[in-house]
């Protein structure tokens, strides 16, 4: 269900987006129980002055590794699945491919389950639709 | 009232573009009863790597020709409307320029009335502000 | 707390750039009271058959300088507050780069207070976490 913006400088390997990419992903599935090929995913790469970010807001330092991770999610989970969700992803991408945590930042933007269509015309996500 | 993000993968012809474009706006002017001169779209164009998607998600078969549109729509239409817009996109896009229906996603981001200014700082759709 | 999306058409200069990120900034904080560094900004720049605008609707004539404001933000503010936004944004575009106010459109995409992570895998907004 998430469609996922990623934003984030030029000039990274394939590599490097390839394992924020994966390291986003494993969180939704990890936190959300998204299943593993419910995977969309927009890459956005700016230029240096086509992303700008404050280095200290909030007394977090960050630096131009920053990734701006823009969930479209439905908006049913809680809290407490939403912290989950920052945490997991959050720790992914520090394991891999190695960011600081102050370098991920990370908005959700809600939506319904009628708001979906993965294919066909349909409502995927309405129960009599959903074949 | 809609903006529409449309993205797809790089490479297309310009006259394939403008086919989705076209069907996406006839969708919207079909179902939700925009008019026809409230179109406003931002393409963006991603390279194979900056593009995620899951080829078999939830049993349907996608291709490169993917096309991920995303509206951001008022919050006033319910699910038969919105059930509309999916069908009468979809059925656009596979008339022309010819796309799969399963290669046509469709995710709806709701706003409210009083979030939208179409010029000169105004509130457009609130009463005594649209004049 | 806001992040916000610019998309406006190639080949304006770094200056005119400039000038649209600080004027939606400022407005930002004269309406909505945003710190000013909660600044975190995406610039689209799309080629001329990328940015689909329809130049007339609702009476308002826009040109090429069009500017596509999309700001993601918590949906604590009331109409007063979004109206004063799109004058404070637009009185800024105006006054530099020089934008016509017709050429101005904002589009607002509300969330929630624990929607928003900006660093450290924290759910920023929400009291017990925040720190």
């Amino acid at each position: 269900m998430p469609l996922v913006r990623i934003s984030l400088l030029r000039g990274q390997s394939p590599e490097h987006i390839r394992a924020i990419s994966d390291g986003v992903h494993r969180g939704l599935m990890e936190a959300y129980g998204v299943p593993a090929d419910d995977r969309f995913q927009l890459i956005h790469q700016h230029a240096r002055d086509e992303l700008v970010y404050d280095a200290d807001y909030l007394g977090l330092h960050r630096t131009d590794e920053i990734v701006i991770v823009n969930i479209i999610a439905g908006n049913w989970r809680n809290t407490a699945q939403k912290k989950a969700l920052y945490r997991a992803i959050t720790d992914n991408l520090v394991e891999n491919p190695g960011l600081r945590p102050e370098d991920v930042l990370i908005v959700l933007s809600p939506n319904e389950r009628d708001e979906w269509s993965f294919g066909n015309g349909v409502a995927s996500y309405v129960k009599d639709d959903a074949a």
